[in-house]
């Protein structure tokens, strides 16, 4: 190209002048508090808008309006596109097992290699073919670049192939026009015709193969859209596809170059605009350069795409191919079936990363580790309710909860339909308020705290935390509240009416003031009085330096707390009950209760309120435990 | 919320319809070649499309057809919801290392704490302000719940401060007003207008501090977008902002739940219905539930946003916050200056990971380390013809080469311009072509290779890759083309006019049948033939077995070359030049020269065509060793 012709560089004036940036003195500063901000030192002058570099618009648009309704057909791009960007390409045993996990997951077409490109892959699409790992309902697609030895390569390696796609492509962008082919519009269009000419040639020799064709017009995003339609509707001449045998035209965002709406655009107006579209299946082939890639290709599917081309967790060239996994998840997400099994994504991530030999992001959509994770309490809180309610709801309903409708604050997917599990959802560190410390107690150690007692072990825990600045781990939590409101040898199975025998013992003396050792009731049937004796050991005022004793106790009272309460106050403990709450722990008959009673305690001058947990096989004895772990907090 | 009322879990009977999903009858199978997909067994039924849970439309949208201008107003709320999401939350060591990096980026708005949550928030923000960190043209922002003790500590916390955004939130959806709030859509605006009217009470013991507000409908997304107006203007109603003194109205997609032109079309209709407008700085919030949070974001600031909130590389809550290193880079590729300075975009990143303690994706746009990295061939050589276009544009135009426009394939930022280099650009694998191969060859020796001389030499290096299915780095590639064309020891500086004494040296032997050892050349003024005098070590057409012997030769010829072939036929070598490049390798005097020849050599009934190559510091000397490393291959 001389130097008398138009040039791309020639934008090198548009960018200078920076009439797509933000120097445009027209326009108002944006809008601002305090200070402005300044100008950073960026050098965003030698960028050139992407619509100076292909004006494009398209009002005709119809795809803002329209909401997606089914799956597109999918094509799996990692053992081609997604392979060729690894610093170590898979060989056939990591291409044999990623090749097995895309069947065993429902894909019905696999892009498997650039077999004129690579020996490597050569090979594997030989392996396929002459082994007959093909299943029937599977269609293999090769690449190839618009080359003829190239292709004259492809179809000798697809030699016995059941079925198969050959896709050719050659670059048609303004940019790869004039700096890599130095050719004119026409002669690159006659790279791609001269191409498909030659594939409808080859049949002849492809013998039984049922052949299709892709076409891509390579670098898509860097080229005037009614030149791609030129090209396209010229390969489609060539290749004269029907509507019971169509062609596959593949419309790559080789490199993401701007915002996904300016994309749609472009894909409506191919897809409007290409001849004999019912026999042409239009595909996408989006890479994520801007970090639009996903919602490139769902507008692309409302703007008329049929076929998306990607990698599963977004593997790919650069910045990668756009992600299979969060498409066909979204999907689910607006009730729609993937028609891809995404249902054990774990496994699916470790298959991948092992192929690959690259780790995915913990923050990957619905893949990452922390993606079903609440640390910040009010979202805890919010989950919580919201996994009850939805509980309710079923159960109203008479509804199988596992089928239910999934409406729950924070989670848009049921991490169990995905191969996850609640019990990662709430972890809590020193951001978390109560509502995760609650929730992992129910979930965990079946103790479902009444609200008060949440903000009063709250303080305890963020404490804690604040201290540590860690994460605080369910065993933290349990340790805590253990430490703070449960005799140490109470909890769990052990607890059940355990009698200790050694009263000197560390922990107890460490623990607190009273320990119940034997309580008997009885009551009449006419709902008189109730009678309580309870042998306690007492440690003292000063548990440790003061001689434990034995004491006998008898109260009287409308039920054994009242009772109770009213027996130790013969040895100078006031207390009085302000709230009351007790559940079983689990739903067996030899269950374990637990009780939570809030007390007040001391005399008139000097009360405190404060909470005590007591757990036993007995509601008398989880009551009364409760009672004396108030008093014995109270005292420390 | 009673059972007579209606409840969002009726939407249950909507998806178990799947009237968003694809099992409408109505609908046509999707195109398709081959077999057409089948259903999966995903539970795709118990999820409710968005437009089920939220139906809105906006005909009346005008972003689509609108382009990126200008930077919007960014917030980092890095130290704030991005440290809640961390399973260790930052210490004030990585916190005020963080905000450092974020004051030195050039960020004006900082969300730095919850501090009514979590006592490291407040902690640290009390030593910001006592500390005076907080520079004059920088806004601190605090977060709290729209309720009463938390916004008292929250004051409680900005005593002393300069300047201070107030930011309060309440829960305003659907799902979380009936299964967390439990109050119906007034009452829930009575808690926003409550805690607004409770701010403005309170303003008079702040003193100095100039406050300025931030409301949050928070889970906007779930919310009707009419409902979200109406509270957002009755804030609006108790704050009193005026076009001097404005406030935030920030609408946060708390959880991603459907394509971005939904998102984009809410924010419009927001936009022209928030009242006193030119008072509010609109803000958006996006997270990356679906992977879309960029695009949200992007496709929001054509529909009205002035504002966005958002993490360095994505860090927040499940799967992130959006990525303001994407967006603000997504601005400069459009010649926007993004007024935030990311030219060490390295350096952003071990702050980052290191603050976070996450590893980011080796993909992640921008910042990943292979996202300038090219392993294909064709993009290879597309990037190296890139490269030379644009340089040889600039110096068309006389312009400085670092400023010029970029314009090269595959590559949308000059990696310089983010803190990267050339050199990691491109990388050679098993499934790379000859483009990588050459260009490394350029970019670290100096070597520009003929094109047919590089297609020779990628079948060796192609080889060695599929052989090894590793990446071949750079001195893999060094050694196999030393190993093929070059005498081991004539490499680099020592080459220059090395006459070896040791003529059984081990590797020479392994290397060919020729040595030259000294040449001498005489031609006369006036275009007379050349005469040329060589002496070669010559180790026999069975090197290793052979006796060697020293020859001395003579030719003429109407040039060095053309001599010494003649000279050479003398021990029965035929050899013809088929094509001849020579460059020099740096530009210094004393530089080394680097000849190519390609030779036709053998007799006519047995005839090889093959490259050789010769480096020295004198043009003759590199030229006869090329024609020499030729015969030497042949004979191999």
């Amino acid at each position: 190209m001389g130097q008398d012709q138009s040039s791309v560089f020639d934008l090198a004036a548009v960018a200078a002048a920076s009439n797509g940036g933000n120097n445009d003195p027209l326009l108002p500063p944006a809008r601002f508090i305090g200070e402005p901000q300044k100008p950073s030192k960026m050098p965003y002058n030698k960028y050139v808008a992407y619509d100076k570099q292909v004006p494009f618009d398209y009002p005709e648009r119809t795809w803002p309006g329209k909401r997606l309704q089914r799956a597109p057909r999918w094509c799996s791009v990692d053992l081609r596109d997604g392979n060729q960007a690894l610093v170590n390409p898979m060989d056939s045993e990591r291409k044999l097992r990623f090749w097995n996990m895309l069947i065993s997951m429902g894909f019905k077409e696999i892009e498997v290699g650039f077999p004129s490109a690579s020996e490597t892959d050569y090979d594997f699409i030989r392996l396929l073919i002459e082994r007959e790992l093909i299943p029937d309902d599977v269609t293999i697609v090769v690449l190839t670049q618009a080359r003829e030895h190239l292709i004259r390569k492809t179809y000798e390696c697809l030699r016995g192939a059941k079925r198969a796609v050959v896709h050719f492509y050659n670059s048609v962008s303004v940019l790869q026009r004039e700096v890599v082919f130095r050719k004119d519009k026409e002669g690159i269009k006659k790279l791609a015709t001269d191409a498909a000419e030659l594939c409808k040639e080859l049949e002849g020799e492809a013998g039984e193969t049922e052949l299709y064709y892709e076409y891509s017009p390579e670098s898509f995003t860097g080229t005037e859209p009614d030149y791609a339609v030129e090209v396209c509707n010229a390969v489609i001449d060539v290749i004269k596809p029907t509507p019971e045998h169509k062609m596959i035209i593949n419309l790559p965002a080789t490199v993401e170059m701007t915002t996904p709406n300016v994309f749609a655009d472009e894909v409506e107006y191919v897809s409007n605009h290409l001849q004999d579209r019912d026999s042409v299946v239009l595909s996408l082939h989006p890479h994520n350069d801007e970090g639009m890639a996903v919602a490139a290709a769902e507008l692309g599917i409302l703007a008329g795409a049929d076929r998306i081309e990607g990698c599963l967790l977004g593997n790919g060239e650069r910045t990668g191919n756009v992600d299979l996994v969060t498409l066909g998840l979204n999907m689910l997400t607006q009730g729609i079936d993937p028609q891809i099994d995404y249902s054990n994504v774990p496994e699916i991530r470790k298959t991948v990363e092992y192929c690959n030999q690259i780790k995915i992001s913990e923050r990957h959509p619905y893949a990452g580790s922390f993606v079903f994770t609440a640390f910040s309490g009010s979202h805890q809180d919010a989950i919580k309710k919201g996994l009850e309610a939805r509980q309710m709801a079923a159960d109203m309903a008479g509804a199988n909860l596992e089928n239910f409708v999934w409406l729950v604050p924070y989670l848009p997917i049921d991490p169990k339909d995905v191969g996850g599990s609640y019990e990662a959802i709430i972890r809590v560190n020193s951001q978390s308020g109560k509502g995760g410390m609650a929730y992992l107690l129910k979930t965990n150690h079946n103790l479902d705290l009444p609200k008060r007692l949440q903000v009063e072990f709250d303080k305890i825990v963020q404490k804690y935390a604040d201290e540590t600045k860690k994460e605080v781990k369910d065993a933290d939590i349990w340790r805590l509240f253990k430490d703070e409101y449960l005799p140490v040898e109470e909890t769990g199975a052990t607890a059940a009416g355990a009698i200790v025998g050694d009263s000197h013992d560390e922990t107890l003396e460490q623990w607190g003031r009273l320990k119940l050792l034997k309580v008997q009731v009885s009551s009449g049937e006419d709902g008189s009085d109730t009678v309580l004796k309870a042998r306690l050991l007492d440690r003292g005022v000063n548990v440790g330096v003061d001689e434990p004793v034995e004491r006998e106790l008898m109260g009287v009272g409308n039920g054994p707390i009242a009772a109770f309460i009213n027996a130790i106050a013969a040895i100078d403990i006031n207390v009085s009950v302000m709230d009351y709450v007790e559940h079983t722990m689990t739903a067996s008959t030899d269950a374990m209760a637990a009780s939570y009673v809030e007390c007040e305690i001391g005399d008139e001058a000097d009360t405190t309120v404060i909470w005590g947990v007591g757990i036993d096989s007995s509601i008398i004895t989880s009551s009364l435990k409760a009672i004396i772990s108030a008093i014995n907090r109270s005292m420390r």
